[in-house]
């Protein structure tokens, strides 16, 4: 359960062998991109390594698992890529006592693994195992420098966000000249989305509740909207993204049903608000500007509960 | 009419005397960017300097003008920054025979300056801009580092499309050490919408035509639309960003209608359809992937001109 250092994660990958690499649930950019890359880096070491979820991948991320086999064996070592709690693995939590290694970026993390290299000030863990490959003098390819350049850009919004700063800027120029096709994978990741989303769009905000003097949105995504647009849970994505946008709003939040019926919730925020210690109130966390949790039961009791806290923490009336 | 090197801009601007930087209408973040940050280094080498547009300057700008003098005085020097062409200088086209210095980025520039600085490669010309001060040895203060910054986010959609290489990446990790506030302008200019742009994107996605089997996306808004909503011109630029996210269109249109009611046309497409040379057809131009036209007496008509056109290059029915 200790922190190490990137000498000793080194340690640790050269002497690993049948080497399963758990992501987290709900699987985005940054834990399949870093995952896959040090899934290719074993792979060229000779190991026997996979990358696995609890969760399906979305077809989107296709690209970054090209080539590498999908192998299922008994593995004799266990890392994590950006799963800060072992209840972020689903039903890979089979696994959650004998991880052996975490790589992770989130302040945080249980560290429940073993070892862990644990780097909070990293906007990306993707950043955070470049650096580890440079440290080791790892030869980045191509499906590496793609894989590291998708984690970097998801998780940052395309460097967009305040947890970018001029470290991963010049790593993403680093892997743009190691060849990561970076508008491409940007248009993969960001561009691209069904007519169905936009519609769901429209939906959403015709039915748009603001709190707070405008400071709080809340959008609410019902499993019959969906239906109806023909549209899945990748809509809720974009949506997310959107609630924090509109003018003064400082927590967007966004509640979104799922295929199974009970609902989650989504947090933006902008200063001084704390998404991770908000939706703490109800078992979830996540980063400081971009956090989620499960919403009970009641999903607008849940709802009353966040925005109860955030008119506290704004000092303003509901 | 010539083309010059950095060396040559530099000798320009230290013989410069009481300059007057013009930008192009429809100000954007590059052109002001540019030109604040340029007039920033003639102030600071004791010269007379001010930056001036023939459009009102949209108010999310107003960071980059804070502490430059306002002042009005006839021109020993002019430098035009981001104007392709002198008709796009506007009303200030009585300018148009004297530009001493061109600095642009756009490969459609008409060389209408006495003398050139075309960096076509260049994702934005707030990275040109940087390339000529690092090469002067310019230093560079936070109000620089943000216009350099703002210039490079804006024109290459916060670092996500194809004109942003690994240079700008390099140069936005430089900005942002030298103390730009990388996040604090991204919300600035991508993450905040009033909430009147999202009930307009609502409207207009409920009008979406699609052409070329779902290749090509049409978006109109009229001066009605907006009124009803309580939107302005603003507006568009949201919108015309989106209408290429479509998943399956290469070429997204929309339509704007002008306060003074003639409509405007713009296009953002992708491989392999060159938006430039396509409103290049209507008198208009741009850059490969992003580009505009005026939409003349009949806007219907023009797109019918730019829809046969794109359906050409394409190979297929409208």
């Amino acid at each position: 359960m200790k922190q190490i250092d990137i000498a000793r994660v080194g340690e640790i990958l050269a002497a690993s062998e049948d080497v399963l690499i758990l992501t987290h649930k709900n699987p985005d950019g940054d834990c399949l991109g870093t995952g896959t890359a040090l899934c290719r880096y074993l792979l060229s070491l000779g190991k026997r390594a996979t990358v696995t979820c609890c969760d399906p991948i979305p077809h989107k991320f296709d690209y970054l698992f090209e080539g590498l086999p999908q192998e299922t064996f008994e593995p004799k070592t266990v890392i994590a890529v950006d799963v800060a709690d072992p209840a972020l693995l689903g039903s890979l939590d089979v696994y959650a006592d004998r991880v052996d290694l975490c790589i992770d970026h989130h302040i945080s993390n249980k560290l429940y693994a073993r070892e862990t290299h644990l780097c909070p000030e990293d906007g990306a863990v993707a950043l955070s195992l470049y650096r580890i490959f440079r440290s080791l003098g790892v030869a980045i390819g191509r499906p590496m420098a793609d894989a590291l350049y998708t984690g970097m850009s998801t998780d940052t919004g395309c460097f967009r966000y305040s947890n970018a700063g001029a470290e991963i800027y010049r790593a993403a120029a680093d892997l743009i000249e190691l060849g990561a096709d970076n508008a491409g994978i940007n248009v993969r990741m960001f561009e691209t989305k069904p007519y169905s989303e936009f519609m769901i769009l429209a939906d959403a905000f015709a039915g748009l509740r603001m709190f707070c003097d405008g400071k709080v949105s809340v959008l609410k995504v019902s499993q019959k909207m969906l239906e109806d647009r023909g549209a899945d849970t990748d809509s809720f994505e974009f949506l997310t993204a959107l609630s924090r946008q509109i003018e003064g709003v400082l927590c967007g939040i966004t509640m979104k049903q799922q295929e199974d019926g009970h609902w989650k919730i989504s947090l933006r925020t902008h200063e001084p608000l704390d998404a991770s210690a908000i939706c703490e109130l109800l078992g979830g966390g996540g980063h400081q500007r971009a956090a989620g949790c499960d919403a009970g039961e009641d999903e607008e009791a849940s709802l009353q509960t966040l925005l109860s806290y955030i008119a506290e923490q704004l000092g303003c009336a509901l």
